[in-house]
């Protein structure tokens, strides 16, 4: 791997950023709002803010970069799909959990739901999350969608992956202002007390949490390489369309524009559909 | 131009939204929150979302997308250079106005400046840009930086362009959460009146607008192409390191990977020398 020392550092930075935002939120349920519990009181919405940054940007984040982990190169692809989905269907419990301790703490007080910027963006962020689940599924893990289908809807699964995760994080930011406005009152949110700073330095985690999954979700040279059968016979630069490893949030159209090694249009053929057996292969 | 339709619907698309929402903003203070002057009161405040909405979220996308018109490519790299380096000006000034009008309400009314995390990540971004803007000038503008520099520092341009459009959107959408908890008093925000749906409204615009500008600037496809002299002699698939052609959101390292048509090493190194005049005669 290039700049495998830099990968590292970035890799070490992002989980702990990450893993210290899932601390700040448990911090701050616990030293400054009662803790937790499921009682359809302040301690049951708690599990909201703990269970969204734990689930939907700590782990989601972590989805997102899981095939660049050069030690997981060795494993199969089938394999480390299903890591990835894994993942994203335990963000996806945890944030369903996040949204069934909200309703029910706001009908226990009759606080009326989906008023909010923060609710609209956070259920239509977790409606095209659970969409993005299923077809992640049915089209790229299952062994039944057609490789030209798989390489037209692989551009369009990436680049939503990676709205979608930073729509979470925009609405985390929204949910922190939201309960710092409406929990802090004596003294105010306007009067810093140590809570609101304590807060504030969690919103500022999550985008430097969401910023080092994003540089490193976006550089191509960090891609997971192609599998090892198809990598012998295919062009150089060119990775077989529809996997992983065009992984990026450009839209992996390198491969039209690099040349072949192998100049000879029969070969090139040849190689094409090597490709698309290997892409099956990885079924 | 690859898909120049579907190009030209995704650009209707984000400049109508993006135009729709400047006026959502102005329609907001106008009809709801008593227009706008420089008075020191709520009506100066209202120069805030509006200022911001216009420049550092419009402007600044279109500013970000304004490489890949097609129609442009006639024109010189210089000049386009200029008028991206423009537009990113015309929205820093806009935003400081915008910053300087919430001061100055603040002030007034002895409300506390700083606190919440809205304008800690909003001041961060407006840093953020203006070093952006700074270095833009600097290395990329005017014709002292020598090309590795360009080469090393263009990934880091783009990235952080869009990473800071993507914060400034986020923050956009806490401003908005804060002003509407704020100024919703009778009926309140969770009463959801008509300005709560109007204003959330805008915020779902930005959203998508930020959306279709990130769809559109992570498309490779789309990139502007290499000057002409350049072409002629430059390997296929790859551009003159350090120009604009690389800015999508992936690092642009394509050109690493991909094989030269000429496959001699003489015909490479001389092709490397005239990439670096191309890439001066772009100054």
């Amino acid at each position: 791997m290039e700049d495998y020392g830099r990968f590292l550092a970035l890799l070490v930075s992002a989980l702990l950023v990450g893993f210290v935002s899932v601390v700040f939120s448990l911090v701050w349920v616990f030293q400054y709002r009662e803790g937790l519990s499921w009682d359809g009181g302040t301690r049951e919405f708690n599990w909201h803010p703990v269970l969204a940054v734990t689930g939907f940007v700590f782990i989601q984040g972590i989805a997102i970069i899981v095939y660049r982990l050069p030690w997981t190169w060795k494993c199969s692809k089938l394999f480390m799909k299903f890591i990835h989905a894994g993942l994203n269907t335990i963000a996806m419990i945890l944030v369903i959990v996040s949204m069934v301790a909200v309703f029910d703490f706001h009908n226990a007080k009759n606080i009326p739901n989906m008023y909010s910027l923060h609710s609209w963006i956070g259920l239509t962020a977790v409606i095209f999350y659970s969409i993005q689940l299923f077809l992640g599924f049915a089209v790229f893990l299952l062994p039944f969608a057609p490789v030209p289908l798989r390489a037209a809807l692989m551009p369009i699964h990436v680049y939503s992956g990676l709205i979608i995760f930073t729509t979470v994080i925009a609405t985390a930011l929204m949910g922190i202002t939201e309960k710092l406005l409406f929990s802090l009152q004596n003294p105010s949110y306007s009067a810093l007390p140590p809570e609101a700073i304590f807060v504030n330095c969690l919103g500022f985690l999550l985008v430097i949490f969401g910023a080092l999954i994003l540089w490193m979700a976006s550089r191509s040279h960090w891609k997971r390489p192609p599998e090892k059968n198809v990598k012998i016979l295919q062009p150089i630069g060119e990775t077989p369309e529809g996997t992983e490893a065009e992984s990026t949030m450009a839209d992996g159209s390198n491969a039209d524009k690099s040349d072949l090694r192998i100049n000879s249009e029969a070969a090139r053929n040849q190689n094409l559909k090597f490709d698309e057996a290997g892409q099956r292969s990885t079924m």
